[in-house]
């Protein structure tokens, strides 16, 4: 993977000056602090804008597939023939050269809606255009609760930006076996999760041989975004929301919280973390 | 206030049965959590849909005036002229009646820009678009240090639903003197911040005679709007990003983070925190 500097954008962190103020005694203490960047990067297929989003600045590469992926924009990484990024006057361009056929499909479902929209949910401005990922086919893979709990361990490991910040989330990969295979981190927990899924596109990997898990809350648009990949077991280190939940049960997604080093809350496909353990 | 479920809104949390696996041993205990709920709010100005965002339901009409404001569609509360939210068949709509002239400028920007738009930013499909709150006018308010910690004391006891759910967001507002005013939840810390402004702007609480406090990190838009609400003091409970303390700076707005029991670490603005403290 290129590093992004390779594309002279900025840095994933800077270093600012900041002051410690004790509540207790009000002393004032001088400190370095290390501050995730979070950059403006415009998303453009064909030459035509498509959204902007506030990105940390590495990996993106990874990010432009993985959010073309979980919007619908591409169905294969196949669909991408190259992806040019580019310091811009008010932040990063990120071009994105799509095959005739799906820029042509991108381009018509664009100019089927006008108006300026807005977000929440990328690019929706009504309740009817609601995201829902078709439930992923065949029957979801059984995790051992030890390999969540390894993969939960190793993970702590592979996080050098929040080692450095303490205010970045993180998505990590594991097979089936709880070892890590990839994790990318983001200011923005759905990017992370972005990242994470076109870092694993883009090699490849199956879906269906490994599972998620993120650092953060898990809202309902995570849940979309693991089933739009095409992967069945998503474990938050928080809570999910009840509309997550939701989806989880009707996509038949295991879903996990609440996983620190002591136990997870298993919210969905109980059966399948445990099925595993009898059967190794 | 009027209570939300008078709208017939959904419930802001909900009940759900979940098992709690532990790492250690394997058991297995049934247990129930509360969960928050995010629903899908429809904003619509005029008649046409302008956003879809992920809201908890509580709260709404707040939201939509806070949100009115920040996103620069509304300069005052008296250009809304009323609001109605009614359960849809996706989610909650958010009507919101505009006076002429204000609808008039909406739809006015919203023609000058066309195609499907996408998010992270609101509504924003292009960089040269991005949101530039103008810098508030005169000096800032100098709050003490010891009004902070007041503030970050009392605001854990007005967290109902984080009570209930310990996932939630809030941002509180507070008088100089620290004493909390308001606080509101959302499982999104941009809606809590919105929900939050549009509570003060409906009580025409002076954004100079106080200062607000989020549970979360401190993203740049959090700033942005602080100073779209005209105030200058924001403390987060976690870090800022580096463009958020760019932007503080840029706006002149006392930034602090990492704000916890012992102590909180201030970014900008320094001498206004602790010269209050002489001064009294």
């Amino acid at each position: 993977m290129p590093p992004s500097s390779r594309h002279g954008a900025p840095p994933e962190a800077t270093e600012a000056e900041a002051s410690v103020v004790s509540f207790e005694t009000g002393a004032v203490t001088s400190t370095g602090r290390v501050l995730p960047a979070e950059e403006p990067v415009g998303i453009i297929y064909g030459g035509v804008p498509f959204a902007v989003m506030m990105v940390t600045p590495s990996h993106l590469e990874d990010f432009a597939y993985g959010f073309s992926l979980t919007e619908g924009v591409i169905l294969d990484r196949r669909d991408i023939r190259g992806i040019r990024i580019e310091q811009a006057e008010n932040g990063l361009q990120c071009s994105i050269d799509l095959v005739p056929e799906r820029l042509h499909q991108h381009l018509a479902r664009k100019r089927a809606l006008s108006g300026r929209t807005g977000c929440g949910l990328c690019g929706i401005d009504d309740l009817a255009s609601l995201p829902h990922a078709r439930a992923p086919e065949g029957e979801a893979p059984r995790i051992a609760v030890g390999s969540v709990r390894r993969a939960l361990d190793q993970m702590e490991h592979w996080q050098p930006l929040n080692d450095r910040t303490r205010a970045v989330h993180a998505a990590a990969w594991a097979g089936i076996d709880g070892e890590v295979v990839t994790v990318r981190e983001d200011v923005g927990r759905h990017n992370a999760l972005d990242k994470l899924i076109g870092a694993l596109v883009r090699t490849d990997a199956d879906p269906r041989q490994g599972f998620a898990i993120v650092t953060s809350r898990c809202s309902f648009e995570l849940v979309e975004k693991i089933a739009a990949f095409g992967a069945r077991t998503l474990v938050a280190v928080s809570a999910p929301t009840a509309r997550a939940l939701a989806r989880a049960r009707e996509l038949d997604i295991t879903l996990a919280g609440i996983a620190r080093r002591d136990s997870m809350t298993v919210f969905h496909g109980l059966e399948r973390l445990l099925q595993q353990e009898s059967a190794r």
